[in-house]
């Protein structure tokens, strides 16, 4: 069996043109324009070019994407200060914290600062007890995007046996509840797993598996079931080149579908940041749920 | 095998023992005493007697456990107004809503609206939200109890495989939780599991087996893995009488420890619910972390 690709690329493109024209109908109707602030403190080169891509994608969709600069030296409390303007200011509609930020400062304190009206990337403490209690408000991005590119397989996930590797806050833990909604049967595998020698037991009955580790090759293509649905979130520099945590050429010829990396989570990833932004806006000024 | 049995009553008697020498401690040095309000909404008689048998646990204790009664027609925000009024009362340190409510109130909304320093039973959103991120505060009582009786079985969790049956809110879900932090392997598995026939073989590698679905004998004594420890949550009421989700005697055969209905993770709870309010209690007079 040789899989089908996952291409997250293309089901990005196809994401952002329904979303372009969604935000270009609000705007022919009520002249209203998404605004979101990512908020930088100091300064670091690698994420720095991350966001200008992440600009230039929110703008090719229409969306006003504001930085807004603090020194490194800021404190949490200064940082805390400024959420609670964007908070207050009705002509911004979402918020998100840019990272890495300085050593001193605690993002999830920030991040519960941020109105759950305006929480672009669904960290806010309430925002994840929602998720908790099963209302899928704001949903992290990476796990929505895991979430789409499994809808794309055409796969039913009801009652399959969903294999998480990775217990993280941002990708393991959210995709827990999301998955448990759609009615699979949900493991979660970590380091400890691992050190107990039993992932590949667990890896080898998974219908769907989600590597989510970060560390490059971790996951055998040998242990893959035949016919399993695999999205890799590993991205990870190995030798100048980036790679998941799926060993890919042999996982695929076991695979019914995979995510290649890069071109699989990631590029899905950006469009669900824009996606939980645009309906945040919706919310603000009336339209939608 | 004939597994030893996980006392749930023999439990509760020594958290009890030194939850008391705990009160009495800080009573004789600061003179103060836990006050816990239960709000009663309307009246139904088993809930009622349940109630009584909470305040006799609770004076036992120490404890000042006082009801709130509203008639059955009080409106949600009449209820609302009644939470604000004891949240901003510092003689009163914890507070619960009493179930069942009538129909016409939101349960959820109404446990948001108390303060998450007083949330006697851990369901605030905020709280959950915590728990999602690992820093477990007040953790609801049944999960609770749980975790007391696995911990008094002295197997150590980490690396182990747990197999959760039951998604719910309540018990299910803070369960992920607190098996991931104990550095488990966590399976869940729930009705959707059942109907594609695969209930069987999940339980069958389970190291350490949660019964929570509350449909009694599901779970045959057969699938039980030899050495396992199985902890039955279910408290199903069958022809008179009280049973729970596991077919106990053939999986007492097998297990290496069972917790019995009743007598297993019943009593406990109460006691957890007293401990929780104790903590919220320490933390508001200035003890404690």
């Amino acid at each position: 069996m040789t899989a089908g690709i996952l291409d997250g690329k293309a089901l990005a493109v196809s994401l952002q043109t329904a979303l372009k024209r969604e935000i270009d109908d609000i705007r022919q109707q009520s002249g209203a324009i998404p605004v979101f602030a990512n908020i930088v403190v100091g300064h670091d080169a690698g994420a720095a070019s991350y966001a200008k891509s992440q600009q230039r994608t929110a703008e090719a969709l229409g969306i006003d994407f504001r930085f807004l600069h603090l020194a490194a030296t800021a404190t949490q409390q200064e940082l805390t200060e400024q959420i609670a303007l964007l908070n207050n200011d009705r002509s911004v509609h979402g918020i998100m914290l840019h990272k890495p930020l300085p050593e001193h400062i605690d993002f999830q304190a920030a991040v519960n600062a941020i109105s759950v009206h305006k929480d672009l990337e669904g960290m806010n403490v309430t925002n994840l007890g929602e998720m908790f209690l099963g209302n899928f408000h704001t949903v992290p991005c990476t796990p929505a995007a895991v979430m789409a590119l499994l809808a794309s397989s055409g796969i039913d996930p009801a009652g399959k046996d969903a294999v998480i590797v990775g217990r993280s806050e941002i990708v393991g833990k959210p995709l827990i509840h999301l998955l448990l909604q759609k009615n699979c049967t949900v493991s979660v595998c970590h380091s400890a797993t691992s050190k107990a020698g039993r992932l590949a037991e667990h890896i080898s009955r998974a219908d769907i598996l989600v590597a989510a580790l970060g560390r490059p090759g971790l996951i055998r293509g040998e242990w893959v079931q035949p016919g399993a649905v695999v999205i890799d979130v590993g991205i990870n520099s190995v030798a100048g080149k980036i790679t998941g945590d799926v060993e890919f050429a042999s996982a695929a010829e076991r695979a019914a579908f995979i995510t290649p990396v890069p071109g699989g989570v990631g590029p899905v990833t950006a469009v669900c940041l824009m996606k939980n932004g645009v309906e945040l806006f919706k919310r603000q000024i009336g339209l939608g749920v």
